[in-house]
């Protein structure tokens, strides 16, 4: 497994102002540098294609420096050892922030050897073992607190981390409510199982949602704006509103749309928190041991939708915001890489 | 100590849309029921003035039935009882949701009586050692969880609760900014001793605020709007806003002006949380303590705007939403009520 002399990636070239455009990222192809003691080469195998990316390469205060013009564009991804030293051997499969290129030059501290527990397979780590997972997992149970019994609603729920948001509401005993576009709703109900799934583009879904949620005690937010909003009108004493992300906002070139409804977050004692999964590393084995036992029960089902090549990596970063895909989007890099 | 026949009270006439008008609230003399075992007769001494009760009267879900059309206008009071039972005699100082009238028969278990604590007076029970002051305390500590060395943002700084707030802040160690209008900074600054005052309505706020906060870990917000959108750009992480109230927003005849910058929760994951005061019930003793204890000490110094007659509270509720008080707005509603 030799080293290539020489890696395409795929970088930020300008930042965007609202859509990402054609213009917003390039791509070279230049020699690879030569590894110190402390660093490894890493073929990127598949990376992982996250709504937080685009905030990524905002240039504003946040809990990431942003990418800057000229970087790699950062991605978590999964990948294996070409070139290793002595903490890694060639043919180990690392997961880390390998970003948008075939191979990288990387310190070995930044990356980790993953070893998938049984039922389980590499890509996982960048699903429900991965930081969808580990967000959809510390969320939900740490800043949601949800419990058996309570109502909880979930939008984005067919994405990556929302949909695993449902199934451990479910797992937990909690009445859910999936919030999708409408080709989404039958998966929600069908293969995962939530107790009710709302098409938010229909015209009659504010009724929609007021008729079937009830008021609710947690609202895991994945979508911010109008639906936040609503969510707020809807409140049960002391609930709890997880901010986990807020895809209308993101690309929004003025500011996003106001939420309006904050007064009852006084009446109700309600919590609006926001939280950032990486505070919560020092957990991800717990986390991590408990998913891949769900895996393994049939409890927690994922699905991926697999792109290929490392140049489509914009559009599709692009068109996660327009709501195309189904679970978690990946892009496969390698030929070489393993199949799944 | 007779109990007069008859008693003046003033009731909700009807719902105000935005402002509260010369319509909202009218006043009549009716007899006053007999008492039965249970009851007893009080004497209404002085009626606290707060923000909240512009929202008891609205017609919505929330912490508290609303008012009733016709109902006597729900208000906290001290006052005198005139007409005792077997739990209280004539004499006792009293205190509880009287409302706005002369006299009232009201059940013994809805009043407490009150003994001032050494070095405060009965008024005090609807200031520091009452609503207002248990407000700040469980607000700022419960909710807030302020710390030495932190910086706290106050906004209705000069208010009954706010003035309070800013008060613990510096006894706690924290670095207190005060938002105020312009003629009540002088107040905060040398006789509340703030590490700064700034005034809400200057052109240059938004600069003086950055300029001076920096950054916050506390905000603790009476106001909403535009100010509590302001504290959102200017977060720590983990920062925590403490919804109390929302006084910008009590009279808006539509919805209220969204909050926009609500992406900077999910990036130094803060927190923002509303409460209800009446929650903390059952630690008020503990709080009234060490109120007490505080103003003996003189670290915690208070300050009443004490108005006359029953007949203007409806515009003295009113006033406090121009910003026209310093300190806790009280309305002396008997002649015979001690001064104070």
């Amino acid at each position: 497994m030799p080293a290539p002399a020489k890696s395409a990636r795929v970088f930020l070239s300008e930042r965007p102002k609202g859509h990402i455009s054609d213009k917003t990222f390039k791509s070279e192809t230049a020699a690879l540098p030569t590894p110190n003691a402390d660093q490894v080469i890493v073929r990127v195998d598949y990376v992982s294609i996250d709504p937080a990316m685009r905030g990524w390469i905002n240039d504003a205060r946040s809990y990431l420096p942003p990418v800057q013009i000229g970087e790699t564009m950062r991605s978590i991804a999964i990948g294996t050892v070409v070139h290793g030293n002595d903490q890694f051997k060639e043919g180990d499969v690392v997961e880390g922030a390998l970003g948008w290129a075939e191979y990288v030059v990387i310190s070995a501290k930044d990356v980790q050897k993953r070893s998938p527990p049984e039922g389980t397979t590499a890509i996982d780590y960048l699903g429900p073992l991965g930081m969808t997972g580990m967000t959809a997992y510390f969320g939900l149970l740490e800043v949601g607190k949800v419990k058996a019994g309570e109502t909880l609603v979930v939008s984005g729920a067919a994405g990556a981390t929302g949909s695993v948001v449902c199934q451990i509401g479910k797992l937990k005993g909690a009445r859910v409510i999936a919030l999708a576009s409408a080709s989404k709703c039958s998966y929600l109900l069908n293969e995962l199982g939530v107790d009710a799934a709302l098409d938010y583009k229909s015209p009659t879904f504010v009724k929609d949602f007021r008729d079937t949620v009830g008021y609710l005690d947690v609202f895991f937010d994945n979508v911010g704006g109008e639906i936040l909003d609503l969510a707020l009108t809807r409140l049960k004493k002391n609930a709890r509103i997880v901010l986990c992300g807020a895809i209308s906002a993101y690309n929004a070139t003025g500011q996003p749309e106001g939420i309006k409804n904050y007064l009852t977050v006084i009446s109700q004692r309600a919590r609006i928190e926001g939280f950032i999964v990486f505070d919560y590393k020092h957990r991800y084995p717990e986390a991590e041991a408990q998913m891949a036992k769900w895996i393994n029960e049939g409890k927690l089902k994922r699905r991926y939708q697999i792109e290929e090549g490392l140049e489509q990596c914009p559009q599709h970063l692009k068109l996660l915001f327009s709501g195309g895909n189904t679970g978690k989007l990946l892009v496969k890099i390698s030929k070489e890489a393993a199949k799944y």
